[in-house]
């Protein structure tokens, strides 16, 4: 059965309730699993394992200073040792972020998945959802926050995991998540 | 006297306001001039010599299918030849980009400004304004979209350039003018 | 069968060898076709259809002022038409780009491509190819210029066409070609 | 006295060769101090304090996996602290990275930095080096790297850090420990 992984860090729990959106989509179209990496930017020898395993990696950080959070950077960095022998080449490749400024460079994270699935070389699968860009538009909508790349999601800087990503966010990840599962079916059945 | 140049493409008149706003905080501070490139991307000779006697150049486009319009690139091509000689050197650059989706890629605009502001030895400047992140906060509030390399705006596809850009985005346009003539003035009297 | 086009746009002559080399990876595995937009940045009616057609694009340019040739975004803008209805979507997409500099910004151009195939909801592939990184390699060796999102070229400015992309250059512009017929007709069939 | 801060990490030796080229620069205008990130990505509380105390922080950072090393984005995390209260706001920055690869995403790291630089409110100076691109350059002239917006270094998979980076690396690098001095001083005097 086809498998998707999906790696991610999380520092207050936002981008932990976008990735439980990331699986929830993937998990209707496939067999999906979380891999959360810990606090001091690690994740066990046995989810390295499971990720060469998966047909699909999916990447997911906090934007925290223009980027993705070091914790997440510290598994990229340790991620050399499949590099080296090209271990996770071929699998659908795919990422979101959240932050709590509207853009505030998520794009930026977003760029970095692509490098790091294109040196893994991934093929790296965006939101293919068209934005909610209208004046009548807002956070409920899909893809208001706009992201083609990769799902975006906003948190303002006062609202808890309980209240944000809010409702369209949260749909657009979930979407992803479909998204990647469908694409990797095609890919590699 | 300090002279600060801008120079932008605009396509259906919102960029045109950003630039206004843009030169109302540059010229409070130093002498300033908008410089627009017409549709077919180009610009009189006598407005590239006029550059080159700025002590900084600004640049501003809107975001067309994730960069900025073809008009700025083909402006942007032209100016290889101030380039080869260096002839723009050390003059400061800043960059302003507007478009319809909240974030749609816009930082991708920005980026491409400061690549081209570094092939030039410009010196760069950002916003320098903190964004306004919280859940009270909305498109009339400086820096809500949130742009630290670059200014920007986000028009509704549906909104006319009377509508938008809106409050926020243009006031924080008319800081960055602000930010640009006072650093061009410290570093080039 | 898998059709797979290949859009590109060349100042000096360049960057077509490094697309006939594309062309001929991509036209031992499938159907292959290069299209050359103008001086003019203008590609005709009937191309733009055959796009539509096809089951991968990938995009070509000269890296000019650290971006793609303003002839590539002015056809990368005239395509916010299939756009808008997402005629490119699930199309596998790829780039490739060459300029006299050995680093000059070359990454900022693939960056683009990838931007702007995501927008059209394309599915990217980039070289797939190690890099050739050790002392004893140079520029007849696949993949020394060591593009992962994209194949990149090196023609120094005094080189002609005959003369340059060399070797390493031109090969990994072959598999790149090979990689995305491959990785289309798994896709599409 | 102007004062330049270098703080950057570097793994196996060759970007602390870069790094003391880009102090030795800076050195010959101004006061200019090194400041190493350790191998757990920490920065004694202490050397925050003096990153307040410069007119110019230059950072710098092997690019492993697409990116700088973990190490300093663990710095670059911790900088959100004075970056709450835009501590470092006007300073002047710059960067340099060094990999193995001729290209192999270089590019964006020094991105980064730049991004990082712009959330601080920082100026960003690039290396304002033209390149040596034509076909009788190699790796012993000024820039043959061929980086804009930070300086570039190729240290070859099997070269020590007593072989690479190699003399127009080590040169460019050296120049842009000048010219951010030199303008650091005409800025902030």
């Amino acid at each position: 059965m086809t498998k998707i992984a999906i790696v991610y860090y999380s520092g207050y729990g936002h981008t932990a309730k976008q990735a439980e959106a990331v699986h929830a989509g993937a998990a209707s179209v496939a067999e999906a699993k979380l891999y959360r990496i810990d606090a001091n930017g690690d994740l066990p020898e046995a989810d390295f394992a499971a990720l060469a395993d998966a047909d699909a990696i999916i990447y997911g950080s906090p934007t925290y200073m223009g980027g993705p959070a070091w914790q997440f950077k510290k598994f990229a960095d340790a991620s050399s040792k499949p590099w080296f022998g090209q271990a996770w080449k071929d699998k659908v490749g795919a990422g979101f972020t959240n932050s709590a400024s509207t853009n505030g460079d998520k794009g930026s994270t977003i760029a970095y998945f692509i490098t790091l699935a294109m040196q893994h070389s991934q093929i790296w699968v965006g939101t293919g959802v068209m934005p909610s860009n209208a004046k009548a538009h807002g956070p409920n909508d899909v893809n208001w926050t706009a992201g083609f790349g990769g799902a975006l999601a906003i948190s303002p800087s006062d609202a808890s995991p309980d209240e944000a990503p809010r409702k369209g966010d949260l749909e657009t990840a979930r979407l992803l998540g479909v998204r990647v599962a469908e694409v990797t079916k095609k890919l590699r059945g």
